[in-house]
C-alpha cells in the first residue's frame, strides 16, 4: 500500500510500504476513505518536535473494514466506521467514566500511519463505532471531522461547561477551535466569542454560530474579552492552540469560578502555580476522548443537524500529501482533507 | 487596643495599637472572642514570604459585633459572628455564583490584623454570619474554624468533587488537611486516604473520618496510592499545602477523569503544562470562599454534628502569641488558639 512518511521537518512523502496485518485478535484493517492532515501534525512538520527516524504520519481516518480478528464481535467487514487517535478498549474504568483516550490499555492508532491507504486499528470493538449505513459522499468529510478535530472541539466545550445562557470565548481560530464554536452553539451558548484574525475563518466562525469576533491576542485580547462581559470575563473558555500566551489569554479570559476547557496540545507551556490559583478558574482537558462523543456525533452529522465538514477547505489526493501539509503550514488553508 | 505584629521574620509581639473604628457606612466594629495562627501566616514568620515592614496579623476570628456603620442592615451589635478572611459584598455576579472570594469588591479582612482585641470588618453584611444565639464556650473552637481553616478544607473537597462512593486521597495534614478529610466524610466518601507522618495528626485524621494513612510522600506517595486504588489513583484529591511536590503528588496520586481540589496557598508552583495535559484530571481550587460554606457549617457546628474544633491542640492568651507561633513552627502544635 502506500502511505505518509515524514522524514525531515518539511520533507513529507508518500511511498510503498508494508501492509498492515491483523497482528493480536482484538484488530481490525480498515480501507481508508478519507483522512487530513492535523494541526499537531504540523508540530514535528514544522521542526517544533523533533523527527527522530521516518515516521508514519496521521491519525484521522474514516475508512470501510476489510478484516478483523478473532475476538472482534462488534465491528464487521464492510461497515464504514469511524475511530479516533487512541484505541480503547472501551470496557476498563477510566472508559466508562468517558476518558477512552486514556483507557488503561490505550494505544496510538497513528502508529501506522492513518495517511494511507489502510490503517490497522487495535481494540476495534471499543475504538471504532459504525455507521447505520454506508453514507453519502458529501457527508464523509463531517464523519472524518468527527475522528479527531469535532471530537476534540467537543470535548474542549464539555469540559469548558458551556451550558445554556453562558458567554463562551474560543481562543484558536484552526479546525478545533472552529468546531468549538459549533459546540458551544449546539450546547445553547448565548454569546460565543471567537479570536480569530484571519477573514476566512471569521467568516466560518460566524456561520458556525460565534457571536462576536475578537481580533486582539494577549494582554490586549484579555482586555477585550473583559470589556464584553462586563468586566467579569467569560464563564467558559475553550482553549485549542496549545501555547503557554494561548493558555494565559484562555485563563485570565475567564471569571472568578468559571471554567477552561484546554484541548490544544501543550507545547512547552508552565502555569504559574500563584496566578492559577487566584484566578478561581476550573482547569480541565487534553487528549479528547473522542470515543465517548462518536455515537452522537455520528448522528448529529448523519441526520445532518450540523455539517462539521466546513472545516476542510482543501481537498487533495492522497498523492498530493506534501502540498496538504505546506497548504496547511502557510495557513492558506484550514484544513486538508486527503482521499486514497 | 493590644494587637499582634510580625516585624520580622520570627519577631512576632503583641502591642498596643489605635482602636480600629467605622471607616465606611458598611464597615463592623467586633471584639474577638478568639482568634488563631494559620499555616499561611507561618510563611512570612519563616521568612518564605518577604516581611518589608512591621505587618498585622491574623485573618480568622469570631466575636461580638461592638458597632456598625449607618448601612449595615444584616448585623446587629451584640451579635455573636463569624466570618471570612476576604470581605465581600455578597451582592456581585461573581458572589452569588459562589465564589464571594473574588467578589468584585472584596477586601482582606486582616488587613487591620484579627490576632487583637477588635477588628474592623469591611462589607458587614456580606461578610459576616451571625450565629442563632450566643454560643456557649466549647463550640467557640468549632465555630473559628468555620472563619477559614474548616471553610477551606469544605471548598477543597467541593473543588475535588467528593461524592458518595468515592476514593479521596488528602496531601497535607494540617488543620486544613484533617478538615478536609472531615468534609470528605460528611459528603460520603466511601475511603479516605490522609497521606500524614506524624502520629498526632494521623490520630485526629483516623478520627475524622480516614479509613488509611499513607506516610510516604512525593513519588512514593503516588505509588502508594496508585497501590490503594487499583493502580487507577483516586477519584478526588485534596492538596492543602502549596508547595510543588505537593501539587504534582495531588495532580499525579489522581486518576483520568478525576479531580484535583487545591486550596493550599501556591509558593512557588509551576505546572508543566505537557503533563498536567496528559493527567486528564479537573484541576480547581484557591482562595475558599468560606462565606459560601458559612451558614451551613455554623448550622452543623452548634447542632454538634461536626467537631471542627479539635484541630486546635493549643490554646493560649493572645499575650503568648509569640509562643502560638513558635509551637507551630516547630510542630509542636497543629494549631494555636488565641484568646484575647
Amino acid at each position: 500500500m502506500r502511505g505518509t512518511i515524514l522524514h525531515s521537518p518539511g520533507d513529507v512523502r508518500l511511498e510503498d510500504r508494508p501492509d498492515p496485518t491483523i497482528t493480536a485478535p482484538t484488530d481490525a484493517i480498515i480501507r481508508i476513505v478519507a483522512t487530513c492532515v492535523c494541526g499537531s501534525d504540523l508540530w514535528p512538520y514544522r521542526g517544533i518536535e523533533p523527527v527522530n527516524r521516518p515516521t508514519p504520519m496521521g491519525h484521522e481516518y474514516v475508512g470501510v473494514v476489510e478484516a478483523i480478528g478473532g475476538d472482534v464481535r462488534q465491528i464487521r467487514p464492510g461497515q464504514f466506521v469511524v475511530g479516533s487517535f487512541f484505541a480503547s478498549d472501551n470496557t476498563c474504568e477510566i472508559c466508562r467514566a468517558g476518558y477512552q483516550s486514556s483507557c488503561v490499555h490505550r494505544e496510538p492508532v497513528g502508529a501506522g500511519g492513518a495517511q494511507a491507504e489502510l490503517l490497522r486499528v487495535p481494540l476495534a470493538d471499543g475504538t471504532l463505532v459504525a455507521t447505520p449505513e454506508l453514507p453519502s459522499d458529501d457527508l464523509v468529510p463531517g464523519l472524518l471531522a468527527a475522528s479527531d478535530v469535532l471530537g476534540t472541539g467537543w470535548f474542549g466545550a464539555v469540559a469548558a461547561e458551556v451550558l445554556p445562557g453562558k458567554t463562551v470565548a474560543v481562543v484558536g481560530d484552526g479546525a478545533v477551535g472552529l468546531l468549538a464554536v459549533l459546540a458551544a452553539r449546539h450546547f445553547g451558548a448565548e454569546r460565543i466569542i471567537a479570536m480569530s484574525r484571519h477573514a476566512d475563518r471569521q467568516k466560518l466562525a460566524l456561520e458556525y454560530g460565534a457571536t462576536d469576533i475578537v481580533t486582539e491576542r494577549g494582554d490586549d485580547g484579555v482586555a477585550r474579552i473583559k470589556d464584553l462581559t462586563g468586566g467579569l470575563g467569560a464563564h467558559s473558555v475553550i482553549e485549542a492552540v496549545g501555547t503557554q500566551e494561548s493558555m494565559l489569554q484562555a485563563i485570565r479570559s475567564t471569571r472568578p469560578g468559571g471554567h477552561v476547557g484546554y484541548v490544544g496540545v501543550a507545547h512547552g507551556v508552565e502555569l504559574p502555580g500563584d496566578e492559577l490559583f487566584f484566578s478561581h478558574v476550573h482547569l480541565h482537558g487534553g487528549p479528547a476522548p473522542v470515543r465517548r462523543f462518536l455515537p452522537e456525533l455520528i448522528e448529529l452529522i448523519t441526520s445532518r443537524t450540523i455539517d462539521p465538514g466546513k472545516v476542510f477547505d482543501l481537498a487533495l489526493p492522497l498523492d498530493q500529501v506534501a502540498e496538504g501539509y505546506k497548504a496547511m503550514d502557510e495557513r492558506r488553508a484550514i484544513k486538508t482533507l486527503l482521499r486514497p
